[in-house]
């Protein structure tokens, strides 16, 4: 009886994700190497090739027995031939439907995945149009290299559609109908290399400026048949994609409890870092484990866990540590505005407690917005 | 607000230990730089120096802020003239202490630790005479080097202290009586810079020939009264030897439920790799926490919690994996006959439950010994 694993994960990028992916391996074994295009590689572990040119990538896949990324917003090409030569999970073909929102949206609507109202647009009078038929406001986003925020805007009468459409400068678009929702949640499901799928409970997660600061999971206002609704759609996707490895999904949940989608990313995401101390396997040893077709771990929850963003600045984190039963991911980055430097997760034995704590733990982090749960009147 | 921990860490010795220490410091922030005398390093993270003739103490020291050690049998006066340059914690005269049989018995005399019976004795004959006093069997132990068992002998008969003597081959040695214990424990606390200190609960180790094999904890059956009694005994040592860092101390107890100490080691210890899924804050998280002077995490247990050593061998970890709440840490090192290759912590919600998932892991172990619990009639 030998050992089954003995990878050397490749890894394309090289920052927070894939170091806290290579933190999750080393216990199983695994070796780690990573290709920076960045010139700026953060993860502090592994081998890191940094190849901002594309010179080395024959080295790299020499190196390594699997291929994974923390990142999709790679060229599609690029990914395909190195499917070529070795396994890439998830695959190209998740890199496509990823980082294109119209592929995205019309693969959420065939699997009967309910989003936003939307239209596709190719000009400033479509894009009027639309935000006619939707009723403004209105949110315009390029159909392609949308990330965290860029390439997008709102449109608060139609007539300002033409400023919109140039400003973005982008020749489609999707247009999306503003959703009156109660809160952002997220949805973590990992699917194995023989089609094993597992879900971690439902996230809510609390944006600022678009960009994430606080997850909270499990919920304790949610009904089981909201969270079956949810397993339902990210196994669809799980499923007609032939994923392997984590996929995240981003929804809206209404007033009335419907959920719609959002968007969707092919990797570990940021509004599952709870599961490092809130759940019994971690979706970064999730990912792991199905890229490399090992047995999945249980994904449930072991005691309500909130996820705090540090961004841009870090706190007192000998105080952060004081905090019982408080964890810091620290990523080895230097202080700069915006910039995701750490994460906090604090586990407590209850809801009500775990709220105290959070406040806490913003209390001691500058910039730290306040902590705003849709629960909050329920504890 | 800036951080506080901006810690390189030298470590000495570069085996699983430091591999562990390491991979629970990054989380922090920590960056590690490993000495390794052996010429065979298996950290396989952060950066080695292979230093087999001593020539690269200076970049070594040049690296780090703060210095620790995964491994006790280091010579003192080494130890010595690093704390000239760098802190070390724990101190050289917990080293000091460690190493040498006597200077550790003489402390837990002076502290009113129970130990076995034992003598010193300086020759053959002399142990002949302490073989009849204490009642054989005893075993005699060299002085120092006493690493795993080496340099010891078990005296059936006090005509057999010449064959002893000569095959120990020490100048001094220590004869301990045999103890009629129930059950073989281990205490792991942590003290701070600050002299914070903080107990994990009580472990059970089963010992096969002489290599730790299972630990278990907490356990079911203790009385709060004797974890406070090793409570007391450890907090004593911690105190009087202004000690940083984490310390193990492992007893026997008896049938009437008295502890008697066997020895400490001045380091993160196997028996407390259960606390990597079993406890709040991991044994390897609350070292680093305490060399860098930070405040330290809680001990509390989460749930039973078994590790189980992978020696000499591995096994199907696909099956390991397979089973729920189990958790896979292994070492990244090639197979040998006795090597410590891997351990596994199992997880669950009772102890019987335990049990029976602790004998399954066995199953898919090669060589793995049979389960056994003091307190397993008691499920």
């Amino acid at each position: 009886m030998q050992s089954v694993i003995s990878s050397n994960i490749g890894i394309m990028g090289a920052g927070q994700l894939g170091r806290m992916l290579a933190l999750a391996g080393y216990p199983l074994g695994n070796r780690f190497t990573f290709l920076d295009t960045t010139g700026n590689p953060s993860a502090g572990i592994g081998e890191v090739i940094v190849d901002p040119d594309n010179q080395h990538l024959a080295d790299f896949l020499d190196k390594v027995d699997v291929v994974t990324y923390e990142f999709e917003h790679l060229p599609v090409a690029l990914v395909r031939s190195i499917e070529q030569h070795k396994p890439v999970y998830p695959s190209s073909r998740a890199i496509e439907v990823c980082q294109n929102r119209v592929e995205e949206k019309t693969l959420f609507d065939r699997l009967g995945i309910p989003t936003p109202a939307y239209r596709v647009v190719e000009s400033a009078e479509q894009l009027e149009t639309a935000a006619r038929e939707l009723g403004c406001p209105v949110v315009a986003k390029s159909v392609t290299e949308g990330y965290d925020g860029k390439g997008q805007a709102v449109l608060k009468q139609p007539e300002q559609a033409h400023e919109a459409w140039v400003s973005i400068g982008h020749s489609q678009l999707v247009v999306e109908a503003f959703v009156d929702f109660v809160r952002e949640v997220s949805m973590i499901a990992v699917r194995g290399r023989d089609g094993e799928v597992a879900f971690y409970p439902m996230a809510e997660n609390q944006h600022v400026d678009g960009i994430l600061r606080y997850s909270v999971a499990p919920l304790p206002d949610l009904d089981a048949s909201v969270q079956q609704t949810a397993d339902g759609y990210i196994r669809a996707l799980l499923d007609e994609l032939d994923y392997v490895g984590v996929l995240a999904l981003e929804l809206f949940q209404t007033r009335d409890g419907k959920l719609l989608a959002n968007e969707m990313a092919p990797r570990v995401h940021n509004s599952g870092h709870w599961t490092m101390n809130g759940a019994v396997t971690s979706q970064f040893e999730n990912h792991l484990r199905a890229v490399q077709g090992l047995p999945l771990g249980s994904t449930r929850a072991i005691a309500p866990t909130c996820m705090v963003n540090v961004i841009g600045r870090e706190g007192d984190n000998a105080a952060l540590l004081a905090l019982s039963n408080t964890h810091l991911h620290r990523y080895d980055k230097t202080e700069r505005a915006g910039r995701k430097l750490a994460h906090v997760n604090v586990v407590a034995e209850t809801h009500a407690e775990l709220l105290d704590k959070v406040r806490a733990c913003q209390a001691k982090l500058p910039d730290a917005p306040p902590v705003s749960w849709s629960f909050e009147s329920t504890l």
